[in-house]
């Protein structure tokens, strides 16, 4: 069986241009004391810099942008406790629309009010026995809200490859790609727009090794659930791949590499140090497969993309400062 | 009286030409959120991008590439517990030169080692009992090594100066400039490239609440001296201004905001959650004078260097965890 892959690269040059002068045309770092590290020309995009601090705003506003004045007026909802949130929060209030928010009922305060700072509304839920997914439709059903999902949808995966397009654009050839994957909307993206482009760039996923669902998949060839991560990557820690990410993923993406939390720890604390940057543990995920030698051999030329940055100093303290 | 000033907008400019390829040419950042918060366009140079983690390799770097090749294979010395010594083994190894540091023997392990690293020797003193220009000079004398001062050099201002000046090529015209100020060699060579380009740009240094040696010896029209500070700020402790710089600071700079440590604290947090930046303390001063109100009125258009960011995980969790 073929068919028309959901996302393609021209999905992901749309999506470059709607965002445009909106979103953030994060830098590419380079760092010579990492180079000699690992013995290797290393690039990272670094999308800590992206508007709310991570990824994605870029999926969010693409599919924002293409909901109609009626869809708009009306407004938007989403469910995450995570930077989805704030992303879809800032993206509607961009274009002029409002944001309904679903949330745990024990989501830290200073993300639910970082959401409410870009003008959303919260409505929470108790996460032990509520269906966040069925709760989010009800809730966009019975108000007439254009449902965002954080990475089940073409035009967020469209979105999130816009990263790996900007790195490309801007260093040109790469021998590969590292990339960290939750639910997978990034890699998805990514692999769209760096296979269209370099069709021999090897796609490099990272995860979490308690959070491996995608590995486990791409081995067994379908979907595989696991039970639920426990990580300090929580943007990673999803239980099974989405359909819609898989079947793109499972097309282009070449190996997934695990690192364990102390590696997470490490390449925070080193980014920190060396590179002066902040990186929230999913976030650090491609960074810590890198030093912590999970990627053998190394590519001579590697792209790594550094996904958020959204953790605050106290967190941090607990995690590096020992 | 009127005296040629010891550093020129030429000299600048020769010293950008020096290290052009072998300094970083750091970014300067924008933050959506900072000019919203102090309601201005605020330009962030960011020298903790620096090559050492610190501004203070421009001006050591300049100042050692002007040194005969005779006087190369000799080597250079310093007196330094701080980036200066870092700055100087590093220039020292990339000109093919060698380093001998002169350092308290309290000095942190990771300080002397990031020397050390670089491939300088390290010669400890007692800070209770020894005078370290004393020592230094000695130690030059009897080995034949050239001293670079940590600021009283003009080659080291000028150096130092290449900042300010890529900045204002990056962004044009600005109100205002403000930096950190601890024995004035930032400062100078700022005030001598901006001035020099932009003779009504109003340069204001800033120095922590209990080190305002600077801020006094321009009120008083010559350098007083203050005891030893006691402030987070360990590279802005200067009990005294250098003579040289000072007499550069006296004609430039038109006036001194006073930060204390939780205001730098506070700076340093800010630009960690929101910027996802690493500072040092003496290198958050300029912002936590902006942030904590210290400029009345804000200027409109305004650059900050930011001069460093060598710190590690650990203090910093110290400092901003709680």
């Amino acid at each position: 069986m073929t068919s028309t892959p959901p996302v393609g690269l021209a999905d992901v040059r749309d999506a470059a241009a709607r965002i445009d002068g909106i979103a953030n045309r994060t830098p590419v770092l380079r760092s010579r004391t990492l180079d000699d590290r690992v013995g290797a020309a290393v690039f990272l995009k670094c999308e800590n810099f992206q508007r709310v601090g991570a990824f994605k705003f870029r999926g969010a506003y693409n599919a924002v942008s293409r909901l109609s004045p009626e869809q708009l007026a009306k407004g938007i909802a989403a469910y995450s406790s995570g930077n989805h949130a704030q992303a879809v929060a800032l993206a509607a209030r961009e274009l002029g629309s409002s944001a309904v928010i679903l949330m745990p009922e024990d989501t830290p305060d200073s993300k639910r009010a970082a959401a409410v700072g870009y003008g959303a509304e919260i409505v929470t839920y108790d996460r032990y026995t509520g269906d966040r997914v069925a709760l989010g439709e009800a809730l966009a059903r019975d108000r007439g809200l254009a449902l965002i999902p954080p990475y089940e949808h073409p035009h967020v995966i469209a979105g999130q490859g816009t990263a790996a397009l900007e790195l490309l654009e801007e260093v040109g050839d790469l021998e590969a790609l590292v990339v960290p994957v939750g639910g997978g909307g990034l890699m998805a993206g990514s692999a769209t727009a760096a296979k269209g482009l370099l069709p021999r760039i090897r796609m490099i996923g990272v995860e979490p090794e308690t959070g491996d669902d995608t590995r486990r998949s791409l081995a067994a060839g379908h979907r595989v659930s696991i039970p639920v991560p426990r990580t300090i990557a929580d943007g990673q820690a999803a239980e099974i791949p989405g359909a819609l990410t898989f079947s793109v993923n499972q097309r282009l993406v070449d190996e997934i590499a695990l690192v364990d939390d102390d590696e997470i720890r490490a390449a925070m604390r080193w980014a920190f140090e060396r590179l002066k940057i902040v990186i929230e543990p999913s976030g650090a995920t491609a960074l810590a497969a890198l030093l912590a030698g999970r990627l053998d051999p190394v590519p001579a030329r590697i792209g790594l993309i550094v996904s958020g940055g959204n953790i605050d100093a106290r967190r941090f303290a607990e995690l590096c400062g020992a």
